[in-house]
């Protein structure tokens, strides 16, 4: 029997290829005292001639499957090896100092670094030090004849292994050759657990021991549904994942033909299926995946894509595309919610020693109400074009929903009083991500129009673990009866005051936590775009009646989030 | 009239006496060539002499006012000025670089201090490159000829105005001269304030600009009842703070009167006034506040006044100690709370982005079960001394528990088998200050002995705020109704299981919160013990009927932080 690797199931489906190991090489070298300095500068020059070649090859490729915008960052640093200063300063140092061009290469560069992330208040220029560290990485594999793995590169079907995925990985990523990937590191909310679900690369994260365990060249097995990787599995083993991956496939298939159903549970009881985005850019997918609204439009993209502040027109563009894209079907649009861990290179925000529990989202808006105000005004142009709906993160208190609702009606009072166009109905809620909140939802429901749960957020402060903190990742229980109460707290209170309840967390889509939020009759379950069809497809399954004996069942009998999750598996098998 | 500021009332009591500036002077200096190093050198010992002898008068102040221990801090200030080496540094710098002695002075201690700190894995290095930093600027006053502040040499009466009081700052006062204190930034839960309770110090925190507005020698009125400080008052205003101070010493010798009564509601109802401390020492205190309990006892002293981990027979020492001072009345000593903002030098924890979302107390306790079983150990040798409650800090979940419980019982049947005495009824709780914890009382109550709410972290979790973060202090809302129903649900919980609720949180202490906890059934109130007396006086004039109406009002009707305190003004005045 082939060696297995257990990890956390980041995204369903089957893969069966080699492992391409995306892991740093060994760039170690010695300082030596070298006689001919001309030699030595050929020898450099010879390295960042062949760094440039590559870079080129990884841009145009990058352009290709991933568009001009993610291959700009390969032309910075093509940039960077054409720099004279930079150039003439190694030189120098290999003249002046009688050094080997890698010893050369690196007390440039350092001293650049070192100056470059000394400003801390410019996030600009520590990215710039970011992109050095690369880049002289590169030159120094060509200086030792090491090879750099190149994920841009890869042209034929491989599963990577990597210790974590960066952003910069993500993007270089060619969905037709990867056909899966397993993390040492990383949870179910991870970036690359997210990424993998968004491209629907079955992935397994936080096997601890991929990179360890296996080998370039090794047949890898990835069985995204049960986080499970076998490595140079047998003929029998690679026979029954091959028919696990035809059953997927097929089921996938099955759930396509669900594109443009209605949501209903077996005894007809219609929800709404909505999709998580995080740029207009997102809606083709949406569509494709046929859901019935967008229950999240998170419009930090705007602020950190950016140099500087979006202005209104900006925003303006952005939303109306969004709100227009969707075709009349509601959109979500959450007001910013920076800090945390989200900064802005322009817009500094104090050192925080807990920065979750810190100067974040609605906190900032209610206080730079010059922000906030561009960012409403945008919002209320946005919404002639379609059914737009606008919700505020971190909300932890009436005072702060009434306040923030109250900036919101004098922008709107000031347009139709200017015979700006606006919607008819904007609708007005709140994220639900903070327990003081939840425990005071009967109060809110006044006051909004809608709850949305966050459940990262929620459980989170909650359990009082930071979600990012693998020392206390055993305390991320979604199914804990003491979160189930907080969220039935929320339905409820929102239904007795005539209002809807939506979730946008991950949550949404799990499908263990699925039956149990039918079961509470949660309004709207929002995820992610690929995740609709397989939860339509679910729902269509289940009878809510059922649903609500287990969910009553996990709110007042259960102790444990185990207790809860044995109770979904007995009652849906 | 007299100019006002305006802060938090952190301490009760009237103050009216000189400024006294505690704020670092102008310590900055010009870099100069210097042609006879003698004479510099000259100058570098008159100023080293100088300085130790200041300390030498500092240390034996601060040993006579505040006890020995206290005042070793000094000693090893005087040590570092006669380091030879360091001392030599200096001399040659000067007489190799013909630089002025400031200059010699801030460069050689520059480098220690840097290799010091570098040394991020050892508190104690760290802290010796703080001793370096307060030395240098001793020394430097004294070539500079500018007089540094010196708290433990003052000698007649006054208020101190600071920007912020450091514990070192606080082990200077001396209580016999210091009549107030004002200060710059702090929350009523800041180090500044529960200092100023402990000492019985009139005191005003957070007033912003205490430093900027007062100038030394200003007469200043602080009234530390409500948060009001005057600068240079009219003979109006001062004979009215005199007898506003009058009143204020009757009442506190009324409530002298108490100290050996039981503490009964009007009606007659029992409540239980405990005390919280932090070492041994402290109960001296909580015997002369005429306290019927010791409700927490913080176990941290013992980790982190020590260079090394305490054993088994240290610990066992502390708490026999507490356990016995106590004359059989009950003390509930807490588990280890370390982490979060609580760091060892000889237990490194990981680096955090969120330390208080992260690996700390019980979370620690149940991975190096090491540790947690020695202070179980000696917990259970300590409870054949009096009356000895347990409690686990930052449980989530009945799992924790369960398991926490769990160890508890196999350390208590190896000592039972092996015929070490123990307590007849050790019982054994749960400090509940995670909202999940909260909201899933009743479940944690089947297994509980009692609940202990730590509302400070319950707060701070509930509102997702760190309390310590000055942008989002506005969240600390200790009377916002959806901490109030968690608090209910917590009693109310404990109560259906027989079990018994306190509180070790700031709140219990505090006077608005009082009626609503009586009226919501709180069995047992754990204060600073210098609130003791005048809670117990609040208590008496209460009747438990009238309170439990004014707590349904708040937990159910009143929908912000303000309006709860609103009916409390209107039920008590």
């Amino acid at each position: 029997m082939a060696k297995q690797l257990k990890g956390i199931a980041a995204s369903d489906g089957v893969a069966i290829a080699k492992a391409y190991m995306l892991v740093d090489p060994d760039l170690s070298f010695d300082k030596k005292t070298i006689d001919n300095p001309d030699a030595e500068i050929k020898r450099l020059q010879d390295a960042l001639d062949a760094s440039k070649a590559e870079l080129e090859l990884i841009k145009s490729k990058a352009a290709k499957s991933l568009g001009e915008e993610e291959a700009e960052v390969f032309e910075a640093h093509i940039t960077i090896l054409s720099d004279p200063e930079l150039i003439g300063n190694i030189e120098d140092k290999i003249k002046n100092d009688s050094v080997n061009a890698e010893q050369a290469l690196k007390d440039v560069t350092d001293g650049f670094i070192e100056t470059f992330e000394a400003m801390t208040d410019n996030q600009y220029m520590q990215e710039r030090a970011g992109d050095i560290r690369d880049v002289t990485k590169r030159v120094l594999s060509h200086l030792l004849g090491v090879e750099l793995p190149n994920p841009a590169l890869i042209d034929s079907e491989v599963v990577v292994v990597t210790h974590d995925l960066t952003p910069s990985d993500t993007a270089q990523l060619d969905r037709k050759f990867v056909k899966g990937f397993i993390t040492d590191i990383g949870g179910r909310t991870s970036h690359s657990a997210i990424m993998s679900r968004t491209l629907e690369i079955p992935a397994i994260v936080g096997s601890e021991k991929a990179t360890t365990d296996i080998k370039a060249g090794d047949t890898i097995v990835i069985d995204g549904m049960h986080g499970l990787a076998l490595v140079n599995p047998d003929a029998d083993e690679v026979a029954k994942y091959q028919k696990m991956q035809k059953d997927f496939l097929a089921q996938k298939a099955e759930w396509e033909k669900l594109r443009d159903e209605k949501t209903s549970s077996k005894d007809g009881v219609h929800f709404d299926l909505a999709a998580n985005i995080g740029t207009p850019d997102d809606i083709k997918g949406v569509i494709d995946n046929g859901a019935e609204a967008v229950g999240l439009f998170r419009s930090e993209f705007l602020y950190m894509d950016s140099s500087e502040l979006p202005t209104e027109d900006d925003q303006f563009e952005a939303y109306k595309q969004v709100v227009s894209g969707m075709n009349g079907k509601q959109v979500v649009i959450r007001t910013m919610d920076i800090g945390g861990d989200k900064q802005l290179p322009y817009l500094p925000l104090p050192d925080e020693m807990n920065p979750f529990l810190g100067y974040r989202a609605i906190r900032i808006s209610l206080d730079r109400t010059d922000l906030f105000r561009t960012q409403l005004r945008a919002l209320l142009r946005a919404s002639a074009y379609g059914k737009l709906a606008i919700m505020f993160p971190m909300i932890a208190t009436v005072a702060e929903f009434k306040k923030a609702k109250a900036i919101f009606e004098d922008e709107k009072q000031k347009m139709v009083k200017a015979g700006t166009k606006i919607g008819d109905n904007i609708q007005v809620g709140m994220m639900m991500e903070i327990p003081a909140a939840a425990m005071i939802a009967d109060k809110l429901a006044k006051y909004v129009d809608f709850f949305s749960i966050g459940t990262n957020d929620l459980i989170q402060y909650s359990f009082a673990a930071d979600r990012g903190n693998e020392k206390v990742s055993y305390l991320y229980q979604p199914y804990n009866p003491s979160l189930l109460r907080l969220i039935k707290n929320t339905i409820d209170a929102s239904h007795k005051e005539g209002k809807w309840t939506g979730m946008c967390g991950e949550m949404a889509g799990d499908q263990t936590a699925v039956p149990i939020l039918m079961g509470l009759g949660l309004d709207e379950f929002s995820m992610s775009a690929t995740s609709v069809l397989k939860t339509r497809s679910l729902m269509k399954r289940l009878d809510t009646k059922e649903m609500k004996k287990l969910a009553d069942k996990a709110v007042t009998e259960a102790e444990t989030n185990d207790d809860v999750i044995k109770l979904v598996n007995d009652a849906i098998k």
